[in-house]
């Protein structure tokens, strides 16, 4: 992302390092104006009901028709556990419960970090919404590994069901590349 | 932080909710460039040798003069170990090593998310920095409670301490809230 204008003063920017910094940013010439770009938090869910995780199809791009779990960028104003919730309301609009945080995975070639609750569905209650064309509850058996929209999400999914052979479902951070 | 000017194009902002969106964003008049606003992360560590953990005395607003852990924001381009890894050299000289993510804070007021890791000293080398006028050794019963610079990094150490008495360390989840 190029930042042209400075978002405080409208005035012209320049890349350079700033006074007490290690950084190149983005700092404008006439208002000194740090323009500062973080990593992004993506937070989700893995939804449970019975021996079934809830899946939902993009209706949007990027991987529109592809299968995916719920997950978007957490809101200023919200924890990592609410925004996980909203965003499975959502695009699937269930009422999970956050059981605990299942997986961090640094994405660093995108500038995100997904942060992946384990969650349950009260009731077989959800739907279709502008986001997801089609949401569905799948054995493990069923899941479309050959559609699954995302890197992350297809290694969110494989540490799932490895874990659960075991019953334990330690937190752990890993990391998705860009080819790999 | 108010967004006055559209950083893409220099045009006036506006308050609105973009099409296909459901907050309240900064959305440029002339271009309809959209300026999100998110969360940041902050990654540290709980630096230990031997029986002791290290804590660096703050040279820089706010909180100058109090004792903190080594923490940061999370830069573009780097995982959430390497961020905590390296804001601990920058701020103590130290070149620790990630054992594991202990704690992930909300700190839903200010939009900022903490995630501290334990590590590991190889060797009592550390210094004071910029950013450190003291860097220092602490044993449990000499840590300076009083002094510690923010709520956060006091419930890590609180946490940390309670947990070691019992020898495991499981990952959890916590909220910092502006009083309390």
């Amino acid at each position: 992302m190029t930042i042209n204008f400075c978002s405080n003063c409208g005035g012209p920017m320049e890349q350079r390092i700033p006074e007490a910094d290690d950084h190149i940013r983005s700092v404008c010439k006439h208002c000194g104006f740090i323009h500062y770009l973080n990593p992004k938090t993506v937070v989700g869910t893995i939804p449970e009901y019975k021996d079934k995780i809830l899946l939902c199809r993009r209706n949007i791009e990027p991987q529109k028709g592809k299968w995916t779990l719920p997950a978007g960028y957490l809101e200023n104003g919200e924890s990592v556990q609410d925004g996980a919730a909203r965003e499975t309301l959502e695009e699937t609009l269930a009422n999970v419960k956050i059981i605990e945080p299942y997986r961090m995975f640094n994405i660093v070639h995108v500038n995100q970090i997904y942060v992946m609750f384990r969650a349950t569905l009260p009731s077989p209650e959800f739907g279709p919404t502008k986001e997801s064309m089609d949401v569905r509850l799948f054995h493990e058996k069923d899941i479309p590994w050959e559609n699954i929209a995302f890197k992350v999400i297809k290694e969110t999914l494989r540490n799932y069901y490895c874990d659960k052979k075991k019953g334990i479902y330690p937190f752990k951070v890993g990391d998705i590349h860009r080819h790999s």
